[in-house]
């Protein structure tokens, strides 16, 4: 028997062994927003940090302003080298009252076809997932006794409380963490047949603006019309932010924005996504953006701008007839391809300043910038997990968008150079960041196996 | 002497006893919005009472559900009857580091050029005012030993606290205080030599809309385009309400609206008004409403439509990508001439609804309807008030607009049928509601004198 089939064999042999590891990490309940359980996160770290030394990694735990980092090497196979991230903190588990169990008692859910679910809070998001890469790690250690790769771990404990210690560790320890590539385990599976690499993760430039009318609110039955009204002005400048087919209209906005290329266009053409279904779980039926363009396009590879928080006046209870000195709208562009987020802010304060009326002024915030990532997916790296995980699943693995950013990812390609796969085994069933969470056991047995395949086909 | 003459000289010789009255009415802080000063209001209730019954009227305190209303009458004469109306409470001295001196202190200040102001919180509005016809009235007893027509007196305690007592009251004492005509003192001069006569009051139309989306917050970077943003509709929404020339585009919103008709459109034009005054005293220089119409118009005799408050979405510190599940925005109708409060809420309504794209709906909420006065300024009553004002003042007085709502005005003309001659003898330097509050010992003295004339004017 080939050496990756033994290690495939082995994992599976040791499922319930496995489990009461994953087990152990899940009892504690490591909140990271919580202050309460600072001393539960510490433990989460000790715990991992012991659990990676026992196989054979120099392991340690690194203190932070916060939680601590457990940092973990593995470096005596040659070949190309493997950063993996995940996180060992978990989201809060209120309500309580709305768990059908104690968040913090896994246990195996059996359910009537048969299928069983892993329940617990941090089940799928994020230490079921993170168990999946180190129990590939550990069968590959009793198997062959080495990792076919060098391989070197960083989990956090604060991706769920905003994460802020992480990029000036990074950058205090680049040369020690910096692998030629990076491996996530924190995002899903396309379906629960079919394996997914998220390999396009969109930009993003927030503003915040503030137009000033009058030097104080005004009465609108003695300055009605005669006096610039702060809600108007704004109201006419975001209207005028989108055309009537939905299309940007700030100039020169869709510069670097080319078509999808041709590869993916197909392969997403290929992907069974339900715009109905999208829509309809947050009680939509409609499309609302660019006219012709997909659904999946919209929410991954075109740019958007939404007006995400605006207000003027009185907006409390009844009514009050003023008109007030000041309105505010905070704005976010979504970015995609070569768009430059400076470039995108200065066209929109532009935008917004041709549109000043007499006696009416604008002071801006800037509320972060960051420019779209695409990873190469025909770079070795990608082609070679895309193989290993269509092996694992018997389907074809499928490289995806994503609309939101996942920060980490950004940082390890603007701080550390490096490329990123992000795949891993969560369905969108899986409650994260709500009451009883679950990951499947296929998840996480096909999971742990689909990171040895990885691993081994790294080193090829 | 003529009696008019005899009245006029009287109140002149009699003005240090008409100070030292109206000094104690000031002494009495009759703050009506604090409950600490429920008793205050009651006493300045009493004081009055007591004073008009002094001069011979039937006068008495009558309960309401907050504090009480002065009601007086003397009808022993022929001729026209009239309503006068007044209110004896005061607006709050918050902040009193402010003042100069103590606002319940009264005291005559005089000037380097020699002019003299009472000073006081009340003075002005509406102590002040209210004295002048009570003086008025006490001349005309005291020389002709009776009043030139029948007067009753409502003196009111809740006109800065809502006045929200006043309207049951009227209703329920429509035939005790039903007048040919109304005659209230709370407005101001046009400028210190021109007295004037408020005869043009808008209406009102307030509106509550609430945009839904999505049946939960969405985040932008998940959904954004794809999702509807009631952030994005009701911008679109508000910025329809007004085309490039500053004018309404709901259709048939000008149904009932002409043209100011050209005696006070001439009237107007000779008034010494300087928009650019008006709008520098708040920190603007160009007037923002509609193209090629003047301020006074647009604040006195054009319909208007105000956002007074708008909010969707984040909008405290900092910043979410959110796609808010609602978007909401308040709306006022300031309405002239023959506008229809009702016909304007439904253009309204459809013209919201009509803008609605798929999955959003509106739900709407209705803040007052009232339609638009004007007063008949060919009507005797006005032209002979008229006459007697600028007999005294030695300037023709002017009829004038006003732009916000004078809520007992409404109520004379709806609940008792009764036209209303609204005027005054405040300056708009007399920091009403601010701190340092003053009146003109002018104002005081030729107030009384002339409503001593019109007294004599309305019998006519």
């Amino acid at each position: 028997m080939a050496m990756l089939d033994q290690v495939l064999a082995r994992i599976d042999a040791e499922l319930d062994a496995a489990l009461e590891r994953l087990f152990a990490l899940l009892r504690i309940p490591s909140i990271s927003t919580e202050p309460a359980h600072g001393a539960d996160c510490r433990a989460a770290a000790d715990w991992l940090a012991a659990d990676l030394a026992a196989i054979g990694f120099d392991a340690s735990v690194r203190p932070t302003a916060g939680h601590p980092i457990v940092v973990a090497h593995d470096r005596a196979a040659a070949g190309p080298s493997a950063l993996f991230y995940g996180h060992y903190d978990v989201q809060p588990v209120d309500p309580l009252g709305l768990w059908e169990h104690d968040p913090f008692a896994p246990f195996v859910e059996t359910r009537a076809n048969g299928s069983r679910a892993i329940r617990a809070r941090g089940a799928s998001d994020d230490k079921g997932q993170v168990m999946t890469f180190v129990e590939a790690c550990r069968a590959w250690k009793a198997v062959a006794g080495a990792l076919p790769i060098p391989v070197s771990l960083l989990i956090e404990g604060e991706e769920e409380a905003g994460g802020e210690n992480l990029p000036p560790f990074l950058a205090a320890h680049a040369d020690e963490l910096r692998a030629d590539i990076g491996l996530i385990c924190d995002t899903g599976m396309w379906d629960a047949r079919t394996p997914a690499i998220t390999t396009m993760l969109r930009g993003m430039c927030g503003e915040e603006l503030v137009l000033t009318g009058a030097d104080r609110d005004l009465h609108s039955g003695g300055y009605g019309s005669a006096a610039v009204n702060p809600n108007h002005v704004l109201a006419r400048i975001l209207a005028d932010l989108h055309d009537a087919d939905g299309r940007v209209t700030i100039p020169g906005f869709y510069d670097g924005v080319p078509e999808l290329p041709d590869q993916l266009r197909q392969e997403w053409e290929r992907l069974d996504f339900d715009p109905a279904e999208f829509l309809g779980a947050v009680g939509l039926s409609v499309p609302a953006g660019e006219k012709n363009r997909s659904v999946l396009e919209m929410i991954w590879s075109r740019p958007t701008c939404e007006v995400n928080g605006m207000g003027g006046g009185y907006q409390g209870d009844g009514f009050k007839t003023v008109i007030p000195a000041r309105a505010a709208a905070k704005v976010s562009f979504r970015l995609v391809f070569d768009q430059d987020p400076h470039a995108v802010r200065e066209r929109f304060r532009a935008f917004v300043r041709e549109r000043l009326p007499a006696d009416c002024t604008v002071a801006f915030t800037e509320h972060g910038a960051g420019r779209a990532i695409r990873f190469p997916v025909d770079a070795p790296a990608f082609a070679r997990t895309q193989r290993a995980l269509s092996e694992e699943w018997g389907t074809e693995a499928v490289f995806i968008g994503a609309g939101g950013s996942i920060p980490v990812s950004h940082q390890l390609k603007t701080t550390l150079g490096m490329d990123v796969v992000l795949t891993g085994f969560a369905l969108d069933d899986d409650r994260i960041h709500s009451p009883n969470e679950k990951y499947e056991l296929e998840s996480f047995r096909r999971g742990a196996r689909s990171w040895a395949r990885i691993l081994a086909a790294l080193a090829d």
